[in-house]
């Protein structure tokens, strides 16, 4: 009998904003492989299943991907009901795409459950929304890494045309902003970093592009999501603190 | 004692893709305000509820967005627990900004709930990852909506850089791949609509720039996400019926 691989997306960090599919997946799993920026709230789901961390961070030795690969497709032949759990979305920025095909040039059967994606999500939770009529009518998702230069995504952007949101993006943020401003972009264009969105720690550091490089960091190591835009100023008014404090309405 | 707002993205169709706090959300709503592409089984969850419709399609006729505003703020006045349904994400083309804005105006405690936004899931469940590594390294999402010219995020993303995402496009969408290829996008850019994605009915239509205008649509009001760029051609192999197809597999 053959095993089947769920290729889940987790949400941005609070096991609440899993899918209903994604909790359920973890809970029939046999195995879990998952990746180091999932909440250990959303791993212990699966409570009947082995459990591997496979995840990688920066400065820290990174499995490879092919054993990943090697992982997901010999649990599945031995019958197993595998599940790969990823930050966010398993397709953006995931490398789902990849295990994915991999599984498939195996001819292990998969499917893809996707999740909120972190680009959405982190600016949605901290009162920036990536579209806003009259504001913005477009976003653009990119990888913070640089290797040299602006991702193609962002280089190719008309200053101000659109919502940026920069994955990933905490360690090139001084670069990322420099680059920016030398394709067009205005310096007092507003920018935030939402961290550790969904998460307890969430907070939000606002500033412009002038700023960004300078924005200090949390310790720990708490993911950062990058937005650029006029939308941000929004923030200010629909922030999580402004959504609760109306009133004065205890929220539950 | 003061109500409370709960704007909630409800996914992209497939109930089983509402979030854990989403499905809660509804399950303890007094009252709930829907758009017309929630899916019915989505919305009876919140089974104790009091139930509208304020959705608008195309050709009928439409609630003012000031209506729907006028509406949230008198039941959370009324002391309800308020639940505004949203497809996909409320902050992506969802007018949930201008909502949250109003509520904030009024003093109406509110939180936002993101959900799986249709522009990454309609592709990852069509098996299109919007980004992959060596294919696309980012995504760019704009609506359908023309005003006679391209969506400025669209409008100035240099050809073949990124993935891009269009949603509620499909009236336009000649004009749409027409517009691209004349900003110097090739004319065989992979181009897919992903119909009703998540749903029974879901399906994907495959071709090019060049046929995208062309490209038949279904019977009845299914929504259409359409997405442009090379990532398409991985759904030869990631696709629906490729996944569950593997070594026989049925999918539960």
């Amino acid at each position: 009998m053959s095993g089947f691989v769920s290729l889940v997306g987790a949400g941005p960090g609070d096991p609440d904003l899993l899918t209903l599919r994604a909790a359920r997946a973890l809970e029939q799993a046999q195995i879990v492989f998952y990746d180091a920026l999932v909440s250990p709230a959303s791993v212990a789901l699966a409570s009947r299943a082995q459990r591997f961390s496979v995840g990688k961070r920066c400065g820290r030795p990174a499995i490879r991907q092919e054993t990943i690969h090697a992982l997901l497709i010999r649990s599945a032949r031995r019958g197993k009901r595998v599940v790969r759990l990823k930050g966010g979305d398993p397709f953006v920025f995931g490398r789902g795409g990849e295990e994915a095909l991999a599984l498939a040039a195996a001819g292990v059967p998969f499917e893809v459950v996707p999740g909120v994606s972190s680009a959405v999500a982190a600016p949605a939770l901290a009162g920036i929304p990536v579209t806003h009529r009259g504001v913005s009518s477009g976003f653009v998702v990119a990888s913070g890494h640089l290797d040299g230069r602006l991702p193609a995504a962002l280089e190719s952007v008309a200053a101000g045309s659109a919502t940026l949101v920069v994955l990933m993006g905490l360690g090139t943020r001084e670069r990322l902003a420099q680059g920016l401003v030398e394709r067009g972009w205005r310096l007092h264009t507003p920018a935030a970093i939402v961290f550790g969105a969904g998460g307890p720690s969430q907070h939000t550091w606002r500033g412009t592009l002038a700023t960004l490089g300078r924005a200090e960091l949390p310790e720990g190591d708490l993911p950062g999501t990058i937005v650029i835009g006029e939308v941000v100023r929004l923030a200010a008014v629909l922030g999580r603190e402004e959504q609760g404090r109306a009133q004065g309405h205890a929220r539950g």
